[in-house]
């Protein structure tokens, strides 16, 4: 509760004099959180054109800069960019001068002096973006780093969300899975709880820790699936990190299915008008079944179109729109 | 024959409502065909102007897909859509979540979701593209799947001689090579087939199976590449795939060299006026000579550049252009 | 000596008509020169503007065709392309068919076909650009092969100098460490030299072998930095390749560090006004100590910016611009 009290009070400050960059939620406030909704709301109105693209961003320069792979995520802020009419430069680790060793502040600021406006870096290491946002005066958007963070996930999360529900407050979201390793389940604990939504985690003790209890006081952790799910307003199944499964999580593949897959009969314990989200790629089989994967209360495909209007809207406020 | 007449008989359906992709040419009818030579034709004609752009397709975004490496197939996609003012995402396996081991079909609803128009689809297993069609409205080109089919490469090809002969009907066409494992011969046959040339498949005979006389009876095989050659107006030579040779094809480079390479003296066999066509990259030295390769029948360049015509034809099609 | 009044006989030639390819400055006047100068100058007023981009090269298709990894030189021409409305399509060895063994003059020309105007060539080999400009009525820049040439990085760093000096006549240029390795050095000894500055090289004498000064008559070879540092206009350090010290150079790493690091002390021997420069990507305490690296007279941002406003330049006047 203590978050969503202090989080509450900074509304006051508008958007762009805060956030120069996007690094984690846990410094927007619930205003900052609505702004990005109505820009995301215009966004989507773009994305409904015949011709989906306004000139908007023309002359900015938009880099991606990627030292892990991914499909969605990275092609996600390309069209974003280019809805907008920016350029985009796209620099990937396997590609890049990154196997010389070059240091990441060093990329940076090499990529400010190219005349880059926006960096959109994705890194293994937790608080890669917080070094990099230290070295530059561009604007930086993490687009995941480590377990820590993956502010633009929560963001498109929400908006989904608030789109079908009409709201957040008082929701209650269930987040299954491998909470531990999650980057998604950190951004979206913070941002479901800051738009007042209760949050419950559920996992096997391995992937969720008891020490949890006292990192996020203000959430409740449940280890038995069923329970969880009671009354649930959104379900959102996290992925499974296959190659990590056996030794360290302490369960098998079969184990986990058994005990945490959604499938029918679960969802079917949450409301009758349950959100079922996952960020992607789905294991389909392993977290969801397909049938409720591809089920009609699956929202799945919703998150990534919503994803191209939200990132739409944060590069746009980034750039000095709304100011 | 008899595929012929079939197809010909099929000349009645007006494109865009047949198809909304291109898998391959076996459900092409000449009529088909015909409309993407004449649109190539309007094409060429923006090739050739100064500043070679048009608006056309501004707007629509078009995802390359590649799962195999490719350096002509993917550029030449890309150039064709910037040519039309298209936005163009590049996934490869190696720059993306491939490595995550997503299946095809979840990246394929994720690209639609992102707003993909078109998807253009290399992929190392025969099938993919069929695969990925049924499970999104999006258009997919096939640009390769495993040893199935290349339908862009052989509509580029027969545009290419008909440019030359004006003609496709009653033309003598001799594909050389490694015919076994070529999805560009497959998609050739039926092609210069349904456009009622004569076509002659020529290789040693562990690449080019007897039994390939039942799959394609309209066609002839032949493994004597002197007899082959005699009287053709074109003589197509695949490439080999050299990693390949030794155990399994039953037969060294040099025995190869031997008795299939098309050379001076042996393209003397065909008519005076053939064309010498290769898909590309050439192995220059093993399947051509490099006298014949670089010379004045060749027309190796000629396919590369009718290529992005071909493409821009098909991506304007696809995209409603035509109807 | 020698050098120098030859060059300055060839003033007389206008650009284009003499420079269909950018392969080394051994070739430029400083006639040349002082074009790409002027033509930089215009493009830095460009990028000064709101909207960075301007429509005078719509319609032209830039090939980066890089076979070794580079963020910094590849998203140079990237932006620089863009910056003047040109499209970009990059082939890298990872992505392309390269793997497939394609040859080097093949996919050359196969670029040229689909409609290449400029292609943007690294390369490991030396002389490799020569050979495809041999090969092509493309416009070639070498943008770094082997140990022979980095032509656009010796204008920018020749250009940034001019920048600040207002002159490149009668300036002592000292260029510091891995000299025999480096394609850096190569082309700016052969630009500044041309434009009338003394060149001095110092380095360990693995890395800067006597043999050099019969190579490069005109320039002074010097193994003690103090000595070499003495009173100099400009202070260029070389990156070490790490990975290649140890055996071959004969020397440790700390011993490199003690006896030809750049650090405070050492660059207080040269003038007051002296700048510092590097290629680029600085291995901080190696080359460099942090606190010349990024202390007021590093230039070494300003020569990333000013890079991209040469590339400008460089593609202007390619493209037919100037002419």
């Amino acid at each position: 509760m203590k978050l969503k009290t202090e989080a509450r009070e900074t509304l006051s400050t508008p958007w762009p004099h805060r956030h120069r960059h996007i690094l984690d939620l846990d410094d927007f406030s619930p205003g900052d959180v609505e702004l990005v909704f109505n820009t995301a709301e215009a966004m989507k109105e773009i994305l409904s054109r015949e011709i989906k693209r306004v000139p908007t961003l023309r002359g900015k320069t938009v880099v991606t800069l990627f030292y892990e792979p991914s499909t969605r995520t990275r092609a996600s802020f390309e069209l974003a960019a280019k809805n907008l009419s920016a350029d985009v430069v796209s620099v990937t680790s396997t590609t890049s001068s990154v196997v010389k060793g070059e240091s990441l502040v060093d990329t940076i600021r090499t990529l400010e002096s190219l005349g880059a406006d926006v960096i959109v870096l994705r890194h293994p290491c937790s608080g890669a973006p917080n070094l990099a946002a230290q070295s530059t005066s561009v604007s930086i958007i993490n687009a995941g780093d480590g377990w820590h963070a993956h502010p633009t996930q929560a963001l498109l999360d929400l908006y989904t969300v608030r789109e079908v529900k009409k709201k957040l407050d008082g929701l209650k979201v269930v987040i299954v899975g491998d909470v531990l390793h999650s980057r998604v389940a950190r951004s979206n604990i913070w941002g479901f709880s800051l738009m007042g939504a209760d949050v419950v985690l559920c996992g096997p003790p391995p992937l969720l820790p008891s020490w949890w209890g006292k990192a996020y006081p203000w959430v409740r952790l449940e280890w038995d699936v069923e329970r969880a799910l009671d009354g649930a307003d959104v379900v959102m199944a996290l992925r499974l990190q296959l190659e990590r499964q056996g030794g360290e999580a302490g369960l098998s593949l079969r184990e986990y299915i058994q005990s945490y897959q959604i499938n029918g009969p679960r969802l079917a314990l949450a409301k009758a008008d349950a959100l079922l989200l996952h960020p992607g790629p789905v294991n389909e089989g392993i977290e969801l079944s397909p049938e409720v994967s591809q089920g009609s209360q699956s929202f799945i495909q919703a998150q990534v179109s919503n994803g191209v209007a939200i990132r739409m809207a944060l590069l746009y406020l980034l750039c000095g729109g709304g100011a």
